[in-house]
C-alpha cells in the first residue's frame, strides 16, 4: 500500500498517582499501524510534565530505560505518528509540549486542518514564532491565546474549535486535566473507555483500549469534548451537530485495525461485506480466492463466502521487515522479497485476488506478476474500494491526481496494465452498505469535499523548498 | 510458540567477482524465522575472507555502511542464528571464520551434533582450545585436523564427517571453493539452486533461492556432499545411504517457511494436509474453524475444508512486536498485546481452534481464556501436532520432559487445564500421511531417536554454570 | 573547578555558494572549552535552514555522515552549550530555529538575560507559547514581534536590543544576513575576522578564527550590531556607549582559552601578570611553584618568573576524561583518577600550589591531601582570582551564597579547611592591572551589578520544579 | 607523534569475593595511554569467567550498564589495546578468554614476540586454528598445550616462557589462579602492588597502582613470574638471568606516564634528565624553551634548568580531541587544530622548541611553521631521543626505514627539512644516563636487537593481504 494515516493518539486519567508509562506504551503499541515514523509519550506528575519523543517504532524509541525514566504521574498523552512529508524529523514528532502562561500543556492530534495556512499567516502577523512545520503548533497556539481571555483549559479548547476546521481528533493535557475532542464532522474515530484499574483511557481506535485490558465505553460523537478532571468526566457538546458527520470510509476499508469498532459498526465486518458486495458487483468464474496480506484478507474471506469460491492462502508476507530493512533497487525485487507466493495454491488455478485499493498500479502489477510467475491461469483482480481519484486533506496522504492510475485509465485500461485478466472495484455506491452507516467522508472517490478545499498547503509553503535544499534536517 | 529452530544457513558461488553480499542479505532475510537473534555474512574475495557478524536481525545487524564494507568476491557464506543456550552471546555467532594451516576457512551450521562432548575433550586433549560453546567450532577442528593430512578441503570436510554424528546441514567456504554437506540421517533441510546471473545458491530451504529469483533445482540428499569449484558442481555421496533418512517431520508442521519445498513436498500443502488429518481424527461440531496467526492459518483452512465448517478469521497479530518490545509482566498481558480477538467472528459461536502446538500449555489457556472473553459459546482445540513427550538432541530447543505440558496429563487433563471444551492431537501414525514421506525424525513424539542419545551436553558443561555466574557476557 | 561558562557562538557569511559545516564544526571544535554539553550547526542555503543539534561534543554531535548531510550554503551559524540547570536537554541545545512571517531565522545565544522573567510574563500575556526554557526563545520572540513592524531583520534586532537586557552576544541568521551583535555593557566576549577564502566569521573567541587558519579583525564594541550581506559587512552602533562597560573579568581568568585576545587583552598575558600580582601580594618561601592543570599553569609560570622561585610540573591530568566517564564513589577517589601527582616534583618540598579559584573547598583540599601524601613539607596556596563572594546573572554558574566557602570563611580559616599552610588570593584591587584595562565586570567578587539584579529567575519557574518531578525529559 | 606502544595490561587478585570490575576499570584507565583502541576486562567468579570487550576507550566501552553487568569475584584481567595493524579489529581485542581441556583461561598481553611466525606454524601443522591474528592466541595455545603434560598452570607458563621469545608482559587468569610474567628480556615494564582493602594488583606501570590507592610494591624482575593463589604469593625466576635485561628506553622518553616508576626509575626525572642532556649536548642561544605538550613538557623544563634560559609556554593542545574527531583534509590544518601557539610567548623570539622524537618529519615542520606564523625570530629544535633509524619488534609501531627521516637524511638536511634554525637530537650514548640505569633495549637508535630479528612477520602475513581486499571486517 503507498497511503497512510497519519497518527494515533492515546491519553490516561487517574485520579491518583501511578504507574502510566507503560499503560501508554501499550496503548501506542497497538496503535502503531497508525503510524510508524515516530513515537512520543507525556506524563503529568503534579503538575509537571515529563515526556520523551523520538524518531521510530514504540518499541524503538521506549527502552527499558527510556521508560523508566518517566515519572509515575496521573495524566499522560502518548502519540504515535506517520509523516508525510519532507522525510522524517524528530522535531516534528509528538506530543508537542509547550509552556504558555498558565503552564505546560501537551498535546497530540490526528488530522490535518484545512484551514492551516490561513490560520499560521494571522498567527505569525501577531508575533507567533514556529518551531515545527505541523498543525499542531497552530493548534497549540490558538489555544493558548484563547486561554488567556477565558477561565478555563476546556473554554479556551471549546474557543479554539470555532475557529480550526479540518481533520482533528485531539487529545490535551493540562496540569490538572485530560482532554480530548474529535472534531464536528468527526472525520477520524476518537474513543474513550475505562481500564481495570479504574484510570479513563482515551484512543484513536478502540483496539487500543481492549488490548490493555480496559473496557470500551464509547466513541465522541463528532464535536464532543471530553474533560477528564477531578471533577469526573464532563461531556461538552456545544459543537456538535454544527456540522454533518463525515467519517472517513478509508478507516474502515484500511486504516483501522481489525478488531476495532468504529461509531458503532466492527472493522472486520466492515471489510468482510466489502468482499460480499464485491462479489455481488463483479463476480468472477474461478477455482480460489486469495488475499493480498494483511488487509486484503478479510474481505478475500467476504467474497469467497458469498461467491463460494473456496478461500485459500496464497500469498504470504514476510514478517521481519523492520524499518532498517535495506529496500532491493531495480526491477520487482522489493515486492518478491517481502511476498511469496504458495505454489500450490495458485499453480494451474483461475484466481480471484483481492487487495483494498490500487494507487499506482505499480504494486498491483508486481503481485500479478508474481502469481503468473507461479502458475495461475487466470487472474481476477478485485478492489474492496473504489477507485482512488482525489486527493485528501484530512490527515492521510493519497497520492497527486497525476499519480493516481484510475485518473488517468479506464478499468479496462488499469486491468491492462496491471497484467490482470478483469478489475473489479467497489461501487462507490455501496460505501454507505460497507460501513453499514452514513455520514461518511467519501471524498477521495467522490471528490465531494465537506470543507472548503485549501488553496495551498503548509507542505507546500515549507516542505517542498525544503527538500530542493538537502534532504536531512535533523533535530 | 515455545520452540525455536537454531539456525538457517546460506551460501553463494560465482565464477567471477561480483557483489554478493546484497544476495545473501536477502537469502538470509528469507530465513530470518530460522533464527532472530544473531546473524552474519563472509566473504571470500580472491581467498581473503571479510565478515562481518553480530547479535540482531539481518535488517538490524546489517546495515547500509555495513553491507557496503563488505567487499566483493566469488564466494560467501551467511547464518541466522536463534541461540538456545546462555544468553545471546556474539561470540556464538556464526559464520565462525578460523586461519588454519591451508589458509582461512568461514562455516555456517545448522543442527547439533549428537557426539559433541566426546569430540570436544578428545581435542582438548590434544591441546586444543575454544573460544565458543559451539558444536560448530568443534567441526572447524576437526575438518582442520583432517586438512593437514589429506589433500583437499572436502576430502577433509568427508572425513571428519566420519566422526561427527548428529544433525549438521553445512555451508563451509575456504579460498576457492563452497562446499555444502548434509548429514546422512538428513534431519535438516539443505538445497540449492542457481541465480539468475548464474551464480550457484545453497540455502537450509528453497523459499531463500526463489525469494531472490533464483530456480531451486534440488535438496541435498541426506549425507551427501557439494562442492562448487572452479570446476564446476560436484556431487560426494560417499555418505549417502549410510544411515536411514531421518527429516525432521517438525519441520514440515512449524519451523519451515509455508513456500518452501523440502525432499520434494510443499510446507503449505502438508500443513493443509494436517489439518484434514485432524478434520478426520477429532472431528467436533461447530460454527467456524479459526487458526493461530501466522503458522496455525494453514491447517485451520484444511480443517475447514475437510469438516465443511467455515473458516474463519478470529485471531489477529501484532505486526510490530520486536526484538526490543518490553513485554508485559503480569498476569495474561503478553497474549493480550500480541494477539486479539475479531469479537464478531467468535461471539456466541461454536469454535474449532488450530495450532501447531502445546508445550507447556500455558499460551494456549491464555488463547483460549481470550476467546471465552469474547463470547465464544464453544472451543475446541485442535493441534496440528501429536503431543510433545521427549527432548531433541537435533538442533532444536524443545523443553524438557518435566515441563512438557503431554508429559504430565493426559489428554483429557489437558484440555480442562487449558479450558478448552475438547482437545484433539494429530495422531503420531499420520504424520507419514502429514508428510506425504517416509524416513521423519519423530523422536520429539515417539522418543525413537536415530542417533545414540548424548549422556552429557556441552550446554550442560558450559552454560548452565554460567547461569548462576552472571547473566550477561558479552563480547 | 566547578565553573562553567554557557556557551560558545560562531557564524560564516560567504558571498558564494560552498561547504561551510566543516569550518562550523572546526570553529565549535576550538570553543568546546565553553560548553561541552550540546551543540549544533545550522547552514542556511539560498534561504532555506537546515540544521542538526544534539547532545555531546562538537565531535560527538557531528559523525562525518551528520556533518556531510548539512547542505552547503553561504550562510552558517553554530553553538556549544553547557547546560547549567535541570538536566541536559536536547531541547535547549541551539542554534534555535524559528519560522516567522518573514520566514526562517537562526539564533545563537552566549549569556542570560537580566530581565528574562519579566519578557516572558509579558510574551505569554500576549499569546506566546514556548518550546524551551531558555532566553534565547525569548529573544527570538522580540525579534519576531520587531520584525513585523520594521522593515528589515537587523532594525528588528536593534529594537530588540531596546528591551533585552543583561550578556548577550548573539549571532542570528536570516534567510540572507548574517548578524552578530554584542549587548552594551559587553559581558560576554565577541569578534569576527576573515578567513582565507574570504567569508567572514563571528566567534565568541579570537581563538576559533586563528585556529582555522583565518585572520582575526577585531571585537564589536559593546552594543555594536555587525549585519554580513550582498552589500558587504554593515556596523551599527545606535547602543554603543549607553552602557557602561563591563566585561566579565573571569574571562581573563579562566574561561577563555589562552590564545584568545579579547577587547585587545591576551588572555595568556592577563595569566601571567595574575601569577606577578600574587607573588608581590601573597609572596611565600618555597622550593617550587606548581600550578594545578590546565588552567592554573600560566599563573603558576607567572609566580615562579616574578619570585624567583622554580617553576615545576607537579600535577599531570588525565586527558582520557570523557562525558562518559564513570567517576568513583565515595573518597578522595575522583581527584585520585584524574590528577596525578610527580612525587620528585614535590617530595620534601615547600611548595607554592597556583589555581584559578576556589569555590566550595572540597577539590582544593583533596589537591593538597594528594601533595601532603606525596611528601609535600608545605603548601601555600595561592588562587589567581579573588574569593567568590556573590553569584552570577550574566551567564556563569557561580554557585550559590551559602556554598561559596568565602562566604562563610576568613581567608585564614579557608586555609585551614583545605588543608594549606598559607592561602591567598589576588586582589579585588588588583583585577584591572590583571586584565590590563578598565571597564571590566567583577560583581561575583565585588557584588557591584552593572544591571538591576533579577528576582526571580527562569530556572527557578522551570527547573527547580522538574528537579523534583524527573531527572531526565529528554526530547 | 607517530609511534604507539601496543598494550597496557592489569590483574586483580583478591582472597574473598568481592566487587573488582569497577577497580580494574580504573586501573584501565590509568593506563590508557598505552592503547586507545580497545578494552577489556575479564572477571573469574568461584570459576567461571565472564568478560566484555570492545572498541573504544575504557570509558566508552564500559559504560556503568556494562560493568555493572560483570559479576563479582575474587580474580579479575583487564587489557588496553592499541592496535597496529590492519585496521582496529573487536576481535583482535584482548582479554582472550579461551576454554581448554582444564577449564577457562583469560590472558592479557603486552608485547611482541619475535619468534611468532614460526610457533604459529608449527601449531597450525598440528591442527590448531586461530580465530585472531595476535601473538596471544599463540601464547595461549602453547600454554594450553603445556599444561596437558604438566600439573599446574604455573608449570604451564614457564613451560611455555621456554618456547616464547621476545617481549611479553603477560597477565593470565586461570579460575583459581593470577599468573604475572615477564620476558627474561624484560622488555615491557610490570609491576606490583597491594591496594588498600588487600587485593594484589598487577599493572604494566606503577601508576595504575597509585592511582587507585594502591601501594606500589616492586616490579617483576626481567624473567619473573608471579602467582597469586590461596596460598599467597609465590615469586618463580627459573627464567632469570637466562638473558641480558633489555628493557624499552622508550618507555621512559616517551611511553610511559610521567608519575609511573619503572625499575626504580622516574619517568619524569628521566625527562627532565634528558632535557639537561640536550642542554649540554646541543645548547641554543635563545629566549625562551617551549616544549610540545604533553610529552615535550618535561624535558623543555629539563633544558630551561640547565641553560638558565627562562620556561615559557608556547604551544597549548585542544583536550576535545576523541576518536570520533573528524580530521581537516588537506594541507596543515590538522596540527592547526589540535595545537595552537601563545603567540605572546614566541612573537619576536629565539626559541628553543623541544619535542620528544621526530618520525616522518612531518609534524615537526607544521610546528616550526606555525611558530614562524606567530612570529618566533629563531628556531631550535631539540629532540629528547636519538634519531629514529630501524623497526622495533617487541611491541611498538615504529615506521619502517622508508618513512623515518633519519634514515635518508642528515641532521643538517632535517633540519632544513622541517624549517628549523638548528637541530638537536640526544646523543644516543647518553641513553643510560637518561635512564639512570643499564640494561636497555635500545634497537630503534642502534639496530643492536637482543634477540634473532624475525624474517617474517605475522602482520606480513594476514594484513597486509587483508588491506587490499577490504578495509573492515569487524565482528
Amino acid at each position: 500500500m503507498g497511503i497512510h494515516e497519519e497518527c494515533g493518539v492515546f491519553g490516561l486519567y487517574s485520579e491518583s498517582r501511578r504507574e502510566l508509562a507503560h499503560q501508554v506504551y501499550y496503548g501506542l503499541y497497538s496503535l502503531q499501524h497508525r503510524g510508524q515514523e515516530s513515537a512520543g509519550i507525556a506524563v503529568c506528575d503534579d503538575g509537571v510534565i515529563n515526556y520523551h519523543k523520538d524518531k521510530g517504532l514504540v518499541s524503538e524509541v521506549f527502552t527499558s530505560e527510556v521508560l523508566s525514566s518517566l515519572p509515575e504521574g496521573n495524566i499522560a498523552v502518548g502519540h504515535v505518528r506517520y509523516s508525510t512529508t519532507g522525510g522524517n524529523r524528530v522535531r516534528n514528532a509528538q506530543p508537542i509540549v509547550v509552556n504558555h502562561q498558565k503552564g505546560r500543556m501537551a498535546i497530540a492530534h490526528n488530522g490535518n486542518l484545512s484551514n492551516a495556512a490561513a490560520l499560521r499567516t494571522d498567527l505569525e502577523l501577531s508575533g507567533a514564532i514556529f518551531h515545527t512545520t505541523s498543525d499542531t503548533e497552530i493548534i497549540a497556539y490558538i489555544i493558548t491565546r484563547k486561554r488567556l481571555r477565558l477561565p478555563s483549559i476546556e473554554d479556551a479548547v471549546s474557543a479554539a474549535m470555532e475557529e480550526i476546521e479540518g481533520a482533528y481528533s485531539l487529545v490535551i493535557m493540562s496540569p490538572s486535566k485530560l482532554i480530548a475532542a474529535r472534531d464536528p464532522y468527526g472525520f477520524r474515530p476518537l474513543c474513550f473507555g475505562i481500564l481495570p484499574d479504574g484510570e479513563y483511557a482515551v484512543a484513536s481506535e478502540s483496539c487500543a483500549i481492549t488490548a490493555i485490558g480496559g473496557k470500551f465505553i464509547r466513541d465522541l460523537e463528532p464535536g464532543e469534548m471530553l474533560v477528564f478532571s477531578k471533577e469526573g468526566v464532563t461531556s461538552r457538546k456545544e459543537h456538535c451537530g454544527k456540522r454533518p458527520a463525515r467519517m472517513c470510509v478509508f478507516e474502515y476499508i484500511y486504516f483501522a485495525r481489525p478488531d476495532s469498532v468504529i461509531d458503532g459498526v466492527s472493522v472486520h465486518s466492515a471489510r468482510l461485506r466489502a468482499g460480499e458486495i464485491l462479489a455481488d458487483a463483479c463476480p468472477a468464474d474461478a477455482d480460489v480466492v486469495i488475499g493480498v496480506p494483511d488487509s486484503g484478507l478479510d474481505a478475500a474471506l467476504g467474497f469467497s463466502r458469498r461467491s463460494g469460491i473456496p478461500y485459500g492462502i496464497g500469498l504470504i508476507k514476510n514478517r521481519y521487515i523492520g524499518r532498517t530493512f535495506i529496500a532491493p533497487t531495480g526491477r520487482d525485487n522489493k515486492v518478491m522479497i517481502k511476498l511469496s507466493v504458495l505454489r500450490e495454491t495458485v499453480e494451474g488455478k483461475r484466481i480471484v485476488l483481492v487487495d483494498d485499493s490500487i494507487v499506482r498500479g505499480t504494486t498491483s502489477r508486481r503481485i500479478v506478476s508474481l502469481l503468473r510467475d507461479a502458475g495461475a491461469k487466470e487472474i481476477h483482480f478485485r478492489v474492496s474500494a473504489p477507485p482512488f481519484l482525489h486527493p485528501c486533506y484530512y490527515g492521510t496522504d493519497i497520492d497527486s491526481e497525476e499519480n493516481l492510475v484510475a485518473c488517468r485509465h479506464t478499468t479496462e485500461e488499469t486491468a491492462e496494465l496491471i497484467g490482470a485478466d478483469s478489475l473489479g472495484y467497489l461501487p462507490v455506491t455501496e460505501l454507505e452498505r460497507l460501513a453499514g452507516r452514513k455520514g461518511l467522508c467519501t471524498a477521495c472517490f467522490t471528490g465531494e469535499y465537506p470543507t472548503p478545499v485549501p488553496v495551498t498547503q503548509l507542505k507546500d509553503r515549507f516542505e517542498i523548498k525544503i527538500s530542493h535544499g538537502s534532504a536531512s534536517a535533523a533535530e
